[in-house]
């Protein structure tokens, strides 16, 4: 069995402990923000200037501390822009702007056409916009003010703003978004009709609630990635879960593990390793993309493909786990910078932090697989 | 010159007095609360059931203390209702609920056609559905969940918790409102637009912002709703304003206003028969319903017209105040059952007292005359 069902039980179960991987559409939770690394993410210099906008906390209540401001960032680019055309805006979604901004080239793509000016504005409690600073995260009380809700209407007050003090009033705004974000654009849309006349929401799963669409469907289509690949590569998968279940009984099952994975440093649970995978594989199908990319690592075209490319070359012979782990490496080490996998040890690269809290509040998204 | 404009200034460089009057098609701010006479108010019984919601106290954070529950009034009429078939709900406003279900016959009048359920719900901060019981009002602390957009989530999670309990999900919901009501009603529509099919906004000025129409439209109004049927009594009640400003400098200018005016006690201040009059002409001009009815005061069939035929009937000999307070009994006294007016010390009959913290906050509309 995947290992998407039993934490899909947890996820019913302990609510309190987020399981990331039942929530993968929209990137890491808590758990899955260790498996992100930092130091490999490359920072290419991007044509924006950066700019910071005084924020009020608590756009829907009017109590003395709703007041307060923060400052939020936005990013620019006015390079193909002229006055009274459009405002292309991103809206942020959970994760630090650059992210974003560094990986939607469409919209800086269709800017000279339409000779719009881009602004990509990062989502409260994300990046630098940390209305509490650094105890942002200290408790319900600064966590709190992090919701769709607020940061919709940050959105709408900064935009407002924005076309005030460039005088362009007349300019149309369309909202751009992928995964979270786009269910932001669709939703900015929706509730501020007045402010912009059309979205563009990308991989935005704005009906997974309650029980709008079928629940399996997110890891239908990832299990469908693979199979259209090759019916070999997604068995092996598949088949590497039971070997990795029946091994975490044995003895010497973490040693052994720790060799197969190569890791930097000997695992302390079964339950890293087994992580790790589904990371690679989930987020491997996730940005599926017909190009050499870069958004959670660096990635060649139709990684799919590749992964099972992988697979299917390693004999019949070999366990499922180790093909398994082979097809990872491409995930992990596509750059082949890695001598060896820091599974337990690495660190939240896109700031991704509060999407725990999002999951828990909001964005509760149930998934299971068929 | 008409004392709206001197109001208007007050509005302008004295916001925290709020001036009732610069604000009228929404009804009694602070000021205006004293004039409105509960005695006289009649209270028939209404074929409504009462009931009671626990509603949430902030839709829009995630802190501990959001989740704090109140009881929110609303009223259901299920007489003319088939399961299935439309629900009818008003969107309350600034007063107790059954004020509005008292005078909104028109969804009582169409319910036996859609064969609709009658839902009128409660604002919260007004008649019963008090979030912080007789606190409610004590500082901004309290009175910080009272505003429009709170209003409006509350609508929309009763609304979505009574289809489901009553087993009609599939009823459609058109939302109705008058004045404040109706703008809400149309917010509503916009806003939740997966919970309403339409909306039906009555007298709303969901406009009536920033410099979006020009603000002496509503006193234009008023003036004109005179002038169309005898411009005499337009010009009698304009030249009362004068009358009434120089007479304010004269030194026996209280004793006289308070015979003139009939007072059951000595007036305090020049500036209350003003503002008793005002509240005549444009209140008048406000619920100038071609019936009888019992809005703001027991009232004849074309209230406007039956004032400027008291105005012109009396001679031109006498004093142009004294012939503006004649047209005002007629507000004041339709019923025919005062000896005397209390201009100074009338009380809040419909439970207005929170609109002053609205018209202070969020529903900042500045109005002039021309």
């Amino acid at each position: 069995m995947a290992p998407c069902l039993s934490f899909f039980f947890l996820f019913l179960f302990a609510f309190s402990a987020i399981p990331a991987n039942s929530l993968p559409t929209f990137f890491p939770g808590a758990a899955y923000q260790s498996l992100i690394k930092q130091a490999k993410i490359s920072k290419p210099k991007l044509p924006f200037k950066t700019h910071y906008f005084p924020q009020t906390l608590d756009h829907f209540t009017f109590q003395p501390k709703s007041s307060k401001l923060f400052y939020q960032k936005y990013l620019i680019n006015s390079d193909y822009w002229r006055k009274g055309a459009p405002i292309f805006v991103y809206t942020g979604n959970e994760g630090n702007i650059e992210w974003f901004a560094a990986n939607t080239g469409f919209m800086l793509d269709i800017a000279p056409k339409f000779k719009a000016l881009l602004v990509f504005i990062e989502h409260r409690f994300y990046g630098k916009s940390m209305p509490f600073g650094k105890d942002s995260y200290q408790s319900a009380k600064t966590l709190g003010y992090l919701n769709s809700q607020q940061a919709l209407a940050d959105f709408a007050v900064l935009i407002t703003s924005l076309k005030q003090n460039l005088s362009s009033e007349a300019s149309p705004v369309v909202v751009f978004g992928g995964s979270y974000g786009g269910m932001l654009a669709a939703w900015f849309r929706l509730k501020y009709p007045h402010i912009a006349i059309g979205a563009l929401a990308s991989s935005a799963p704005i009906l997974q609630f309650d029980k709008l669409i079928p629940w399996s469907s997110f890891y239908d289509a990832v299990s469908q990635d693979f199979k259209d690949v090759s019916l070999n590569c997604y068995q092996v998968i598949k088949g590497s879960w039971a070997e990795l279940e029946a091994m975490s009984t044995q003895k010497q099952a973490l040693a052994e593990l720790s060799k197969t994975f190569r890791t930097c440093k000997s695992l302390h649970s079964t339950a890293s390793a087994r992580d790790w995978l589904w990371t690679a594989f989930v987020y491997t199908a996730m940005v599926n993309y017909p190009t050499k990319a870069d958004f959670m690592k660096p990635l060649p075209a139709y990684p799919v493909q590749k992964m099972c490319k992988i697979i299917d070359k390693i004999p019949s012979g070999a366990t499922k786990l180790s093909r398994a782990f082979a097809a990872a490496s491409l995930y992990y080490n596509y750059s082949r910078s890695e001598n060896c996998f820091k599974i337990e040890h690495e660190v939240d690269g896109h700031g991704l932090h509060g999407w725990g809290w999002q999951t828990c509040t909001e964005m509760v998204m149930p998934m299971t697989c068929s």
